[in-house]
């Protein structure tokens, strides 16, 4: 999991706590949206009996777009409420979405994981999440506010990990 | 286990080293700290034969916590001895050993793991660590030596990994 | 995987992402690099049963080259189309290349790895990959843009793992 | 491994890399402890068939003293030929011999370990290195240089594994 920090404020007050608030917040999407990457990485993986050279790429695809978070975070949390780095937090974010649906792709596209095909076959949460967060990308030149909370929006979508795969992993 | 630095002096002398005692004893507290939820972690997992989602998110609950410890060694260690560093991490470990409680909840919330239930079902430790670090974070208001102390003491209390499931672990 | 970062900027316009570009693509060049090793890495020890005391010392040989490729991407990054810095990054990729065929060498002499053997046997594209960074260390004092135009010109050589021992090792 | 780092110059010429060879060799230095650490610790652990509580700690409290490793790097790097850094760093390296003294013991008084018991018997290495540490932090206030040989003879002591366990795995 990359490494997404914030800095100990300079004075030891309340006010530097407050300060540190919209840091803070940022701090825990980011943590979120690599948790929820991290898990159903796990539940896809857990599903799979084989990967190829092209899944390998695939994963290092999505691992490049979510290395780029920590960056994003800092980011955002220095400039909160600013359009280019709100923007470019949802591009980041729609291209590890995009990068996730390649790396299921990848997958299913091997015939020892059939059972996985069928699993993820309509994949609803996944296209939702790329409309939301293109609508984000546009918005941040509007109101940073509404990018937040399609943000906000998309990982309380993805928060619980794909329960039909996990189905299928108990009941295989 | 993250990552927890302290950054090299500007100097070269004995005062240099003097000046960073503070900051080091925290590094070692922080440290142990960390420790000891990588050891009881490896013992709790020890124990049980499986794992869902949900225990999955406790885990990643109690990580988002730990991944903190850094950010308040530094500020602990760069301002000992005042209120609102001192509360903060009183307020960290707090939420860590909250959320370790709600992974051991979460595993033993599973049929497969009836075995753990037996080993845990008092978890005096748990609870006493839980009321001191609540004391010590009121106490970070009025003499932040009784906090370092409490802090210090949980840590020794929790120093030894829990023998009842190291006990039945070895039995079993 | 080594850890290769760079910084948020300070301001949040267009005209700040701009000026990262330069950085972001050495980032990315770093980032396939690494990658690249990761994947070969995977598959030539995927295709070995067994290890020694001269691979464990040839792979932490090759380990410490790559750990010199976030020193040298912050350098280039930094100060991007002049001679020092280009050269060293040369210097860092042919080492790390020269360590790698190292790596295979030492895993070729074990007898239990007879069959990696066979597979490895000509490297043309390790032995193009030296000449070409050879190239690129000379040209980054002549012009910079040739040696840059090398180094990408490598990844795309190696950015599909080798088929040879891809092919052994799914019909082993 | 821990992460022990040297920051980029900000300046592009040769210079500029002549200025960082200090610094460079003692990274250098400090990559191949750590290698030797991890090269022993794997060989140690092939060793063995059962960890308890005890070597769980001694093991954390081998990784402590390693994670002062990279501090002391940068403070040697930016404080070279002075006394004290130069003391420290010898600390440090004391204290990991005696750490992994310790965990090689937690190991041994295990009986299901046994086969290492007669493997690390006499220990001359190990002995060694603690005299040659002790003379090299003394040494520090006096001649710097002799310091600095002695931790690279101590290193090349152990760069080859220790053959004792290793052919004793090889052969079981």
């Amino acid at each position: 999991m990359e490494k997404i920090q914030f800095k100990a404020p300079h004075t030891a007050d309340l006010a530097a706590l407050r300060a540190l608030a919209p840091t803070f917040l940022v701090y825990v999407l980011s943590f979120v949206n690599v948790a929820i990457y991290w898990n159903n990485h796990h539940h896809l993986f857990g599903a799979c009996s084989k990967i190829d050279g092209r899944v390998m790429w695939a994963n290092l695809h999505m691992l490049f777009w979510l290395s780029l978070v920590p960056f994003c975070t800092s980011w955002v949390g220095e400039h909160h409420l600013e359009a280019v780095p709100t923007a470019f937090y949802g591009v980041v974010l729609l291209a590890s979405a995009v990068a996730f649906i390649g790396l299921q792709a990848s997958l299913v596209a091997m015939k020892e994981n059939a059972a996985l095909a069928a699993m993820v076959d309509t994949d609803i949460k996944g296209k939702l999440s790329l409309a939301l967060y293109a609508i984000a990308i546009v918005m941040a030149f509007v109101n940073q506010w509404v990018s937040d909370v399609l943000f906000v929006a998309v990982a309380m979508i993805w928060f619980v990990p794909d329960r039909r795969i996990e189905k299928r992993v108990a009941s295989g």
